[in-house]
């Protein structure tokens, strides 16, 4: 759908759309190397949980065309590239996720060579990239029918097609819903600092001819006062055992709006995105991201100089706010320490 | 305190500081016809419900001057003058309030030659002038014992120095607790679109030596569940007779948020923002302003060609979220009906 994360045969790298641009430019960059892929994760050219995950696998093999064949301590020199992409970001899960999957593929096979490892490696890759997309479709076919012909869906952040490797999770969810001939409309929060909403939110709507509107993110209580939104749906980077949820800043505030407005709130989100091994929303660790993310805009200064700033990327919604949790394996309902323990359990969940 | 609303003699005009230039540039714009303050007012070169009540004083003087003293119905003309100053922006009850007492005044005189008028106006906006100070510092005298020494308070959008004719409303209630020797820091929300707390707030804090960190408006939740907010004070452009106060877009979701984590939240304004005529929140107009202010920061475009935005300039909170409203005549607390009643009784509030 979207050619935003490529893999090309003739510069062996991975094209990526850079995100940074959009919607003013369609420019893109080419990783040929671990550390562009750590840069290209860092500076967000691309971002989204879903398509960090994709990103880092085929990070795992640049990493792999990185090490020495003739050295006898390559699988140990990997591992410390592999501990540098598992590092380019703290909250999302999927980008430890994925690079966890391609780790204990290099140990469960102790005697491939390196050769054949990049070759398995770029397979791997390319499966995830692909199964991410089928993920994708499948939460939007368990999703769209929580939505109704006419609703006026609130979403936060970017969790399209560009946050994925294709389609998109609560964008894919209200994709979903169109294909079966409702009529959505959407209100894209525009997601300070870095605008995902309104850059790539109202993009990615407006050229799939879905209408939105974009709002600032502090008329969320007014448009729900007014009754303008009968949903809300957005993404997650972590969701802990007991259904607490890291996403992009601004979603905690959101889902309070939501439910104080009896406003059905939902997060869709992939498997991969539920970390059993975090208890809780504050066992997530909260990046803090560069300051001038929000003392500029392009290159315009928007604050005095020398004022501090905060700039946490994400915040906690606690899942008592949480209406349910749309993933590839249907919706999950309160409580949520036991429908997630269930699917988890169910599941087995192993990605290739 | 600040030289940002000036009566200029030599030109025989009004002379404001541009606010949509800080913190960049400090220009001054000298106004002097009504046509010269409509703009000023829309534009928001003045923008925070005290400071607009002042400029539209000095507009009907102004307008007074544009009159022909020759003709004979020179009071018809004045009037339809000042029925334009006064729908120059909707929301904030200081800019209909001020007008009014202009238009009284107009009435209260009918012998009054136009000549005599001119004099007797610009007297009278100069008095204005001067004891929105004066109100501005009793506010802050009457809120100052609300904060403890070490508070951090957070602030929406900017009811400082620039809002009104000097010292501030919100700002005023924090620069007098800090005037006592208590130490106060400053969480000032950004205030998209116009950004207002990113701009004005912080320019003014710093100015003073208030230590002040700037977040997006978004992460309110996210730092208030991680307890690095104690208290939360805000302006007003209308409160209604039950105490539900129309201010900045956004002011609604923080206070919802300060609810939730019974953190006190106060709202500081003069008595001239109370317009008992208006029942409850839901009779207020709540301005749409132009798309431009969403769409584009300076002259960069950040969201796509084609794609609406909403951009209404206030919320209303709801009287129940608030924990006092901080006045020139006392703190009032719930419920409002009451307390507003007496206040306004009391006082029969009679500006000059």
């Amino acid at each position: 759908m979207y050619d935003h994360i490529r893999f090309s045969r003739p510069d062996q790298g991975l094209v990526l759309l850079d995100q940074r641009l959009l919607p003013g430019r369609e420019e893109y960059v080419c990783c040929r190397s671990t550390d562009d892929i750590i840069v290209a994760l860092k500076d967000m050219i691309v971002r989204g949980a879903p398509a960090i995950g994709v990103t880092a696998a085929y990070g795992c093999w640049l990493a792999s065309r990185e090490s020495d064949p003739d050295s006898s301590d390559w699988r140990d020199q990997l591992k410390k590239s592999l501990d540098r992409i598992s590092q380019a970001r703290p909250t999302a899960v999927n980008l430890q996720w994925a690079v966890e999957r391609m780790r204990r593929d290099l140990d469960n096979h102790p005697d491939l060579t390196l050769m054949a490892l990049r070759t398995r490696w770029l397979d791997l890759a390319r499966d995830m990239h692909r199964q991410d997309i089928e993920i994708n479709r499948a939460i939007g076919r368990n999703g769209a029918g929580l939505f109704t012909d006419g609703d006026r869906v609130m979403t936060h952040c970017n969790a399209g097609a560009l946050a994925t490797a294709g389609y998109g999770t609560a964008l894919g969810v209200i994709r979903a819903a169109v294909e079966e001939g409702k009529h959505i409309s959407v209100i894209s929060n525009e997601t300070r600092p870095f605008l995902q909403g309104a850059r790539l939110t109202a993009y990615e709507l407006n050229k799939d001819a879905i209408p939105v509107t974009i709002a600032c993110d502090n008329a969320c209580g007014l448009l729900m006062s007014r009754g303008l939104v009968d949903k809300v749906v957005t993404g997650a980077d972590r969701i802990a055992a007991n259904g607490d949820t890291a996403n992009k800043i601004g979603t905690y505030m959101v889902a309070a709006m939501a439910k104080r407005h009896d406003i059905p709130f939902y997060i869709a989100a992939p498997l991969s995105t539920i970390d059993l091994a975090t208890p809780n929303g504050q066992a997530i660790a909260i990046e803090e991201r560069p300051d001038r993310e929000v003392t500029h805009i392009g290159e315009t200064r928007i604050t005095p100089e020398n004022v501090p700033v905060y700039n946490f990327a994400f915040d906690i919604t606690p899942a008592e706010l949480i209406s349910g949790i749309i993933t590839e394996h249907g919706v999950l309902r309160p409580p949520y320490r036991e429908s997630i323990y269930n699917v988890m359990k169910e599941q087995e969940h192993e990605p290739i």
